[in-house]
């Protein structure tokens, strides 16, 4: 638990009651990216096989076509690469991230030096 | 539910293990504005009035003067004016998330095109 004040911005894109995108499944995209493994994503970030394979299921299902190419099972316990849509899609919201924190670096100064000292 | 594909962006403010701010709050601090009552405030929010003066509690004790001036009891359950700085605070995340959407609107649209088809 940090405890210097600081803020957090989370952006989720919907489609339908899915969450697409959100901070946790950029989370995977990018272990995923990291280790090319299911497993190995999936237990970097604490988080079950089993979840983590809806997660990308998820992400799969809401847009045109498969941002993450999986191969379930085998030796390793199930390889993903991300696609040229993953990727770029990947890039995309990393960069949006970085835009909107950007746009109100100066605000979440002044209102963090309006909390009182810890 | 809304079912057309949209962005959400969420923006927190942390002091410690305390969100001094997110959506929740700033929406009570809305809701207190219009209504100038704790109770119609949290009525308004489908909120206990327990679980606003808990919300606004959080704020005061974050801040380093309290956002909202509160009335316990009496006629009307407990009035609740912001303070000077309430209204600051509430008009500067207003303000940050706006730049924060406006932004990456390009972005949000491109990534939203992406999608299939619901």
């Amino acid at each position: 638990m940090p405890t210097a004040p600081h803020f957090s911005l989370k952006l989720r894109l919907y489609r339908g009651a899915d969450i697409a995108l959100g901070p946790g499944k950029i989370e995977l995209l990018n272990a995923l990216q990291e280790t090319g493994s299911i497993s190995s994503a999936a237990r970097s970030l604490n988080m079950s096989y089993r979840r983590a394979w809806d997660l990308i299921d998820t992400m799969n299902q809401c847009f045109k076509s498969p941002l993450v190419n999986t191969v379930t099972g085998g030796k390793g316990g199930g390889g993903a690469r991300l696609t040229d849509l993953g990727q770029q899609v990947l890039n995309q919201y990393q960069s949006m991230e970085r835009s909107a924190i950007q746009s109100i670096e100066a605000d979440m100064k002044n209102l963090t030096s309006l909390l009182r000292k810890l």
